[in-house]
């Protein structure tokens, strides 16, 4: 629950004394918020006489006098730099080091910075915190997006009264375990989407090739055969094939990997198997790549939306009107052609409502909130039902097209036709795996028997 | 904060000797866990000879002497198999026994299996733990799904164990009390949505009777009566009726209890009589409603926003301009048409726009960050606008159509007559109980306030 | 995670009695709940023997004798009314007092009321608890809106005991540190939506004053001067016009403050000195400033999608049609046109698709789950494009209407080319803050370096 950044407006002093090792911005920025907070501040300097100017109101002393003056030390040095503190390491004896440190690329040493501090002096006590925040929120108090703070460290005492100093800085503190756990939060600061890249990698991919592809075969085959100059149709209209043809692939993608996993665990008649790495790691995204299908889903629908306000739909509409007024002949209503559309749009937007409700499903803080069966069904069930819908909704669109010859000019296939290879392999595989001989066979594997033990299953579930 | 599935790859050895018992699917899949998160495991089994293949690394003794080898032993068999262990009691004196079970269904048993493993083995300290997460996340490390684990226990120290031992597992762990937790615990894997139950029934019958109301009134009336076949309306045209009425009817039965609550407390003149178990029930669900008739208000804007590129209305408008060409004769334009039909569907915008910022707000997330005084104004003061609204939206869509002969087809009434009923009622109860001498009332009600109590509320609020 | 409100349901007797001062709403609904979670309670009253009736099951003692039944105390009486606990300080000693006070208004009182408290009554532990939850919630069970509370105090193990209590009234519990928090618990339920105040004001005035200028400017104009009666496009045109607008000015104030504090740090050439206050201010609703305007956006959105099935639109479509045939002439069809139409749609669904995504993003579960690396990222970054395509698809739209003079209507320039203003501004001085050599200064500015000071930037990092 955030309760806006208020500590912060009230500095009431409450006189405990702070040290802090390290004049750099860092030190600097940390030193300011703690005086404002209330605390007294000490740095630890080696040149204490000469040093840069510090925040108004602490106090400057040598790193063994300053240390001696708190319980609490924030390290706030570069890792390069530890080393000094072994010749202090009387001075630090029983103290909290507080390491605040990261590094500027992921594992560049061996050891943690903090597990390394720990190791030079084994007689303090060290935890790693305050290393997730910016330097924005150390300064100028948290905000919004940075009010948490992870704690990790060997001691519960040294941890509570590093918890409670931040506490008071006004931010959130997550209690991550032992200090086994810092190279994970030294790690976390650098991590830039790590589990993004796969599926925007793919979906760049994709994008590009189906453009190109669409390209070549509408644009320019046009401009080639018939002389006609029809790029503005780049902007919206090859768009609103490009989009949706990757987003169906894409949601096939997120499908896939499950059904070659079930399939896997049926032929090697075991489930304790690993699963070769790249399936594992397509599985581990799977999440991602479908929250990018959903977005390249929702462009899809808003280029459909604007067909109707697009200045050439207008036109060619204005135009078929009046060459029907001038021929004096009005088309025949087609009841197949009613049918059809409006089944193909039902298809679609019950399709992306379904999409949208897996997408809010796959939110944090709801995701949280449902029970583990709740999160399949709505995955799982709610999951594949999307993708039959989709499936079909292009289906519908495509219709009858792909039996006339003048659908593959230059031999290439309409775009529809190409992305529903995908989404109809995964839903084929997955009736098969429906079928009760075969669901039975995988809900054994599943629940832990093995093909080739004697034991049975029944037999084993016994086993104490 | 979610850090990634990054532990499992780090596996540091710990040296912590951790025992299971039982060789099962959920014995060997958490021993494996446990093995590549750095632990020693030792599995307690009946035939420590003739056993299941156990992970790779992990050794296999009798339970007596696996429960001498750890401090905390994890329970892996089923409850009905927990009487053995009183013949181990001596050996798990003073050990922390962690029970990972759940049950097939609610109520199998009138103790919780936690419970009853304390009662069984009163020397052991019992604490429910890991149980709500699948055998995936117990196999392949946690995922974004299911990175939280429950731990409920009566020994802080036990449950601080087991909470180490769950966060070097990669997993956030939540304490959920006292061991009389682990009866909620042990319900939780088996829920299925139940808060969504009541108000998915009432979408659905809603839905059907509103469908088989219009597929007559429109559909049938106009085969029998008029020879026509329009029935390829029923996927669009149809559906775009049913999903805005069952939306308002369910949009007001979200606000209609607040109301009979209010009159209820008005008529006792307390509100210490705890109301009837329907309405309590109905109350809680409010959000549930709520947010399924958001849900179909989303479909009805996306069907209404396909309107233009439907391949039937589109042959309509060009056959009217066509008519109106060939008999030369321009329809007139009507202000009074143009204010409505805009008015009527800014109305219907910024009522779903209000209706989507309902919807955020009840995400965990949004609803935690938010004071009560927040979000009682959310839910209450801009939900009945939204009502309002949407109300407003539904009449300026009807029009004077009410009072035409032609729309009584069969003596049916339009379909969005019938959807105003509800929300008007709303409407005016609760503007009635809005008058001030009304309010005024409540007010003191809501206070503590009792009729035919002989304190008048200024006392009453002194007595200490 | 949401475990459902199944405590009230398992009223478990736990046998431990708890105390409630005052037989008020307050003390009664507590009470009443406590009874239902099994717990023994007993009220502490002024006149034991003619008070008001109790919740049924609880027993009524003077105040003496009932604080000597229980551990912990719950004070549910005014603060006005906290000064006769003195006088049973004896019997308080040791005891738990747990405050729920919350206050009419902010800064009522110099000293929070916990804090008062516990000054009047120094030889018990007071803890700050449930005073954010509404009466609704203590007396019917925690719902989904507010399951959390929040707990401080000086004293960890009485923090703990009221935990328990929470813990087992089906509350979520948050500690908050020391009681010098008790201030902020105290304010935060009396807050609605302090941040937001500010971004909505300027909102508000900014459609308040773009309404009457487009209102004089289109229909008033075309009233006066072409005697056309144009007001119905108040609904739709003319709030399609002012949502847009505003919408780009806001998303631009948003990025407008960064900009500033980067110029005014590279004119000042440190970043040590702190913002004026109205920048800090400015700076801190930026969040709030950028929902308001994708809220706005969201509306243009709809109010554009709906154009095409407005009555207005499709009688103009037809009449033009209709001349058209009359007229036996055809427009021609315009390349230009078409290319510049369609890439402002495309622009704007770009746009509008990243703006969202910056929305999503700011959802607080979601942003707690990015690194601060991750959340910089896509509020800068992709946050600059948005601006980008949102300011380029007004651009396009607007086109060279600025360049007729029939847009001028007496003297008042079109609407978009206000709102283009800020936002080219913006974009520009980010520009200028791209430069190489400019960057560079900054980037030195903001890791610490300072403007005069006499070390240079690397050995000041050396500095410890």
């Amino acid at each position: 629950m955030s309760l806006g950044p208020v500590v912060a407006a009230v500095p009431q002093s409450c006189g405990e004394s702070l040290c802090v090792f390290g004049t750099g911005d860092m030190g600097r920025s940390l030193g300011q918020r703690l005086l404002q907070s209330g605390y007294s501040v000490v740095f630890g300097s080696r040149r204490p006489d000469s040093c840069v100017p510090v925040p108004r109101g602490a106090q400057v002393m040598s790193h063994a006098a300053a240390a001696q003056s708190a319980r609490i030390i924030f390290i706030c040095i570069h890792r390069e730099h530890y080393g000094f503190l072994q010749t202090i390491a009387p001075q630090l004896k029983g103290k909290v080091l507080v390491d605040v440190s990261n590094n500027l690329e992921k594992d560049m040493f061996p050891e943690a910075n903090a597990s390394h501090l720990q190791r030079l002096v084994p007689e303090a006590t060290v935890v790693k915190a305050l290393n997730t925040l910016s330097a924005w929120a150390l300064q100028n108090g948290p905000s919004d997006s940075n009010r948490q703070t992870f704690v990790c460290g060997d001691s519960a005492e040294a941890k509570q009264a590093v918890s409670e100093v931040c506490t008071r800085l006004g931010l959130l503190v997550l209690d991550r375990g032992s200090l086994g756990a810092s190279r994970e939060l030294e790690d976390f600061p650098l991590q830039l989407f790590p589990q993004w890249r796969l599926p925007l990698g793919i979906a760049l991919g994709l994008t590009a090739a189906f453009f190109f592809y669409l390209l070549i075969r509408d644009v320019i085959y046009a401009y080639v055969v018939d002389g006609k100059d029809i790029s503005f149709r780049i902007m919206v209209s090859l768009a609103n094939k490009v989009f949706p043809i990757v987003s169906l692939v894409m949601l096939a993608l997120c499908y896939l990997p499950g059904v070659m996993a079930a399939l896997l665990q049926l032929h090697r008649g075991t489930k304790y198997r690993p699963f070769p790495d790249w399936l594992d790691r397509w599985m581990l995204c799977r999440k991602q790549m479908g929250l990018v299908a959903l977005a390249l889903a929702s462009l899809h629908v808003l280029y459909t939306l604007i067909i109707p306000i697009r200045y050439y739909v207008r036109y060619r509409i204005a135009a078929s009107t009046i060459s029907q007024v001038l021929k004096n002949q009005t088309t025949e209503f087609s009841q197949t052609s009613a049918w059809r559309t409006d089944s193909y749009y039902s298809m679609g937007i019950l399709g992306f409502g379904l999409f949208v409700l897996l997408g809010i499903s796959s939110l944090p803080s709801v995701s949280n909130s449902l029970s583990w069966r709740e999160f399949s069904f709505i995955q799982s069930k709610l999951g594949y039902l999307t993708l039959f819908l989709c499936t079909l909704h292009a289906y519908l669109y495509g219709w009858d097209k792909f039996l006339r010859p003048t659908s593959y000019k230059w031999y290439m296939a309409p775009g529809y036709l190409l992305s529903l290879v995908l989404p109809s392999v995964v839903l084929v595989l997955k009736l098969l795996l429906l079928l009760p001989c075969v669901d039975r066979s995988l809900t054994r594997i599943r629940r832990g028997w093995e093909r080739g033990t004697t034991q049975d299953s029944s037999t084993h579930r016994l086993l104490i």
